[in-house]
């Protein structure tokens, strides 16, 4: 008698997952379960080793996470809430930095390949051209989901995202300056290629343009979100004629970094300019003045993409089942750094 | 005729490790390596497929690293150096929470029984006797290292660790208060069964001695080294009677807390007391005031972690090979929140 997973899910009242996870895992089931499966399976005579092989054969249940720098502390929070979901569903969470692992692209690939992660998450959207072509064929492209960034161009028609809601982000951020009476307001970005750093300033742009306003300036930012680039722009803020009285930035370290380097400059921050960030790390609270930031929900982004990759990854899964772009809300943290123009 | 991966090794002049690196993972060695074990192989009719997956079977190939805390930005930098130095040897990284994974001594130990990682680096030294007593079994414990944290009451003789030079860093604090006249020197613990939390305090107490003093006074800190527990703190700092001119905090983002709660509370760093932190995470420098503290090393603790466990777990290498316990030397930062004594 050929005995089958689907045979034992039945007995038992559960989902064929749980049966393949208390095979492969048991300590991953609970206690019960475990008990109950064991006894069905032993009654059933059904083969557990074997059975337990195969489905790691089929399966590493393990996803590669791709992040483009380890040493910022922003994707801590995400990583978290990434690693909190696969765990729930019995999957490892192998992270690698983009930055450091030389060409990233063929190591996405080659794990992808070998079998070695049923799938991507990749928070990094600077890809080089031969891996987002090689990222896009049929059998590769179910496997990947991107998060927080994307490739510059992807509405969603070529991978699947989970992505902060940038736009609204950036207008919460111009609405509340202009409320306060600024008109003068710059925007201090990251990379210029970056995807985060164009949306947040077509966000930032729009809800000027809704107020009747235009951008005063943008600076281009440094090589990163980091903390240097953002004091490094303190000079050219205070060079500008006339200064704005107001700065929406890219990351919460730039505003941060800024408001160190206007601080040096003997420049008060709300008083002189109001500085609002976008990301709330958790030493945002803390700093002092504490910064006014859009919040991100970086572990429910996490989480959200650990799950939209399941998903996509499930066999059988129909395309539809898979949205194109996962929206994560967001909303502006009201702290001290912002105050009425001056 | 049978060609061994020793006799491909002698014949293109590199290590046995090279070879079975170009075959098992060919992107991650140089062109040059690659070409030259490839064209030996083919004249030999080495079979490069079945040779792959017989390495892979008999190692993973990846590392699991147990961090307490994955929200905790302290552990990026650390993260990255291992992540560079695994890489660097074709390893992967896969990490875990421990505070999330629930049972993660289970975790542990199904990962290295199941073949699924070859190796565990734990930056948790709070495990539960169960799990302490089963890593400990010889087959086991060589596939083992600490990082950061270790066992308490493990001089090494159970696991290998990394550790920071934790004594020396609290000594390079008092010894810099001490010098600046302040006589009334207190310490802001993490959890107080916390093995940094105790060294650190160790550390104060002996160095105050040295000097003729004794410690004022230790807060216990929270349940954790976050940043709301140093916020808290404050007000059990401005109660003390008589109040300490000075305060060494077992970490930069408790002392972060800290300075952020006496603002609160209108006394002024350094002016009327001085706070020394313990890490120089990322945003040290950028507080303001910037934070004066005891660099640890992050990239270099990761970095040695990484190194010690390939040591260790490499077939043939005897347990003296192995150093007990690796000190990764530390550094006083000079920077604005310790001024002399009131």
């Amino acid at each position: 008698m050929s005995v089958s997973i689907k045979d034992i899910a039945r007995l038992c009242g559960v989902s064929t997952a749980t049966v393949s996870r208390t095979l492969s895992h048991p300590d991953r089931v609970s206690e019960d379960t475990r008990a109950q499966v064991m006894t069905v399976v032993a009654t059933l005579g059904y083969n557990v080793n074997s059975a337990a092989r195969s489905l790691r054969r089929q399966r590493s249940d393990s996803v590669l996470a791709i992040v483009p720098d380890l040493g910022n502390p922003f994707f801590s929070a995400i990583l978290a809430g990434m690693e909190e979901a696969l765990h729930a569903a019995g999957i490892d969470l192998l992270i690698r930095d983009s930055r450091q692992a030389g060409n990233s692209g063929e190591v996405m690939l080659n794990h992808l390949r070998q079998g070695r992660v049923d799938g991507l998450i990749c928070l990094d959207g600077a890809l080089p051209e031969a891996t987002r072509r090689a990222l896009a064929a049929p059998d590769v492209a179910r496997r990947v989901v991107f998060c927080c960034e994307w490739l510059s161009g992807d509405d969603g028609a070529l991978f699947p995202s989970v992505r902060s809601d940038n736009q609204t982000g950036a207008r919460l951020a111009i609405d509340t300056l202009v409320g306060l009476g600024h008109r003068n307001i710059a925007f201090l970005a990251g990379p210029p290629s970056n995807v985060l750093s164009q949306e947040r300033r077509i966000g930032t742009v729009a809800a000027l343009a809704a107020h009747g306003l235009e951008l005063s300036q943008t600076c281009g930012g440094g090589q990163d979100f980091g903390l240097q680039a953002g004091y490094e722009a303190a000079q050219w803020l205070v060079g500008l004629e006339p200064r704005p009285t107001a700065v929406l930035c890219v990351s919460d370290q730039m505003a941060m970094g800024l408001i160190a380097g206007l601080n040096d400059l003997g420049v008060s921050v709300p008083r002189d300019i109001s500085v609002i960030g976008f990301d709330d790390i958790v030493t945002a609270a803390y700093f002092r003045p504490a910064l006014t930031t859009v919040r991100q929900n970086r572990g429910e982004i996490g989480k959200r993409a650990a799950e939209l990759l399941m998903i996509q990854v499930r066999e059988g899964a129909e395309p539809p089942e898979v949205p194109a772009v996962v929206n994560v809300p967001v909303e502006l943290i009201m702290r001290s750094t912002v105050g009425p123009a001056p």
